[in-house]
């Protein structure tokens, strides 16, 4: 990635004397500005390069300066810091963000892309939907040339960029972390192994387990079970065992190990002590939970911003057929009350 | 409202044995669609009476099958929930939908709006920002002949449809209820009064302390208090005043409400004993806290509903100049642990 510092339309109105938003609406829409004011920004963001690096491009191919986020939920945690990590970066290149969400549709993700496609965007930036198919919405997007980013959960399949988290890495050290804990029969609740993300984080929780020699128990793999609801289900199943689990990892989300926890604590299993629990995203709520969640933290606002810098450093230019680059982010166990045992 | 029951795009498809998807693609885009199919499409719209009130009337103005939605920010529940109203009612009339986020920023704000204006959607639904300054870029939105629906934080000169919650009853009910707890010296965190919802929320509270015979201390209001940060900043101004309150009313947020919750138990304050703690809301972390706070749900999903029914149902039509009309709705108080006293 190149790190030299581009102009942008704060540079523009610090010139001129004038506010960035005039800047911005000069050279997108025209809008609310008188027209000789209107030439001299043209002109200055000629002088100082702004033009030639992100207009011109663009305009050429009838698009404009919007870009485009497609994801499953607005309203969680991990998305909703993605998408200000990404705005922050838009919102200094004078770029707008647009966002729609696939409520974990496929039907409703290629809803979304059409209507983005319609709307002229620049970039579409994706994690995609659950029960996602195949990849045709996103291959008609590229084919008009908008520039497409894929992160967390993306389609292998696509030659596009990517931004993920090292899932199985973090799923490892979690699971290690468990076992350093003396917990000895580790349930997992794993998510949709369509998603690549899920299917990561099972071969972390199995790479741990064989590193510590501890056999793999199917019965304590329990399937989608990724919401409050299924996973509190997965848990009356797991703790009504003849031989139950003594810690769940709930690789699916902190939504799933908030059921965990509300179900434990309704059959009175003390946690960390009887049962450890661990989640993943660090959802806000993980922190004030009694007893607080350990969780993995996915550094989403950092993931937000290198996604759109990869735009506006890498793939802003006439050439549509940049060269694919897998960007890996190294996520962090958080360790808290969940699973730290008085007692070994 | 109109109640009668309007084709959709549902209906479409049922009756010609194909995805919804399809319908919806061929009334929009047209892509991905035989010409064949296309026009069987919109010849069984036309036979369905579809095509008559739902497109006409924007295909005409060069607008497309989307609405714009505009809020401070995403990942607060009570926005998402809105959102998520919305988006079930305007998905079955097949519309999109795009999302903009203010970050209680008035210069986002109205980028966002002019962003949405060049995107020609055919109505911008939206909660204004926390510094927000006159309503110009609304203006321009109507003057185009986009429709504009204002819900919760709405700018009172602006003649639209306003879709709000009874703030004011909300907060009285409330306060009344601290009182009836036994709560004597009832502290309030007011938030930015140039937003209708806050001034409505103290105007409840004086209403309540009013009417329950108690004097207003000036002491006891802490201005701008809402984010978690500020409402822990503004309590322990509170709790180390010589005559300290025994409840405190978060009449912005939950998050606030949470501040406060935290600065009571680093103090060693038995919550609600010592002190009550109520909050605004109904975000799901409440219901997890220790203990859970009270606070007031604003029904948002239907609230979400309700915004997108108006457009349906009364907006959508050749009639630009429609009748302004105000719905409120009435929200609910949740009692929780954080204000039932143990002993009165």
């Amino acid at each position: 990635m190149k790190n030299q510092k581009r102009t942008t339309i704060y540079d523009i109105a610090k010139k001129l004397n004038i506010n960035a938003s005039s800047v911005s609406r000069a050279l997108t829409n025209g809008m609310n500005v008188s027209e000789a004011t209107r030439q001299l920004i043209v002109k200055t963001a000629k002088e100082l390069n702004y033009k030639q690096n992100s207009l011109a491009s663009n305009l050429r191919k009838g698009q404009n300066q919007t870009i485009g986020v497609v994801v499953p939920r607005i309203n969680q945690n991990f998305f909703a810091d993605v998408i200000a990590g990404i705005e922050e970066v838009t919102y200094q290149e004078g770029y707008n963000l647009i966002i729609c969400q696939s409520n974990e549709s496929y039907e409703r993700e290629v809803k979304c892309v059409n209507t983005l496609i319609n709307q002229h965007v620049s970039c579409i930036i994706i994690s995609i939907s659950a029960d996602f198919e195949d990849g045709q919405h996103l291959k008609n997007a590229m084919d008009q040339g908008i520039r497409l980013i894929q992160f967390d959960r993306v389609a292998d399949n696509l030659d596009t960029f990517k931004v993920l988290n090292d899932n199985e890495q973090a799923s490892e050290e979690a699971v290690s972390h468990l076992i350093a804990q003396g917990y000895k029969r580790i349930a997992l609740l794993e998510g949709p192994q369509n998603l690549n993300i899920f299917k990561q984080r099972k071969a972390g929780y199995l790479a741990a387990l064989k590193k510590h020699g501890y056999p793999v128990l199917p019965e304590l793999i329990k399937e989608n079970a990724w919401t409050k609801e299924l996973g509190a289900e997965a848990t009356s199943a797991l703790l009504n065992l003849p031989d139950r689990p003594d810690a769940i990892f709930a690789s699916t989300s902190d939504f799933s190990a908030l059921g965990v926890l509300e179900v434990a604590t309704k059959m009175g299993l003390n946690v960390p002590n009887e049962l450890g629990v661990c989640g993943y995203s660090n959802e806000a709520f993980t922190e004030i939970t009694s007893p607080s969640i350990t969780t993995i933290d996915q550094y989403s606002m950092s993931m937000g911003k290198t996604i759109a810098n990869l735009y506006f450093q890498n793939m802003l230019s006439d050439q549509v057929n940049v060269v694919p680059k897998i960007v890996s982010i190294k996520p962090k166990l958080i360790i808290r009350s969940s699973t730290q045992r008085y007692s070994i």
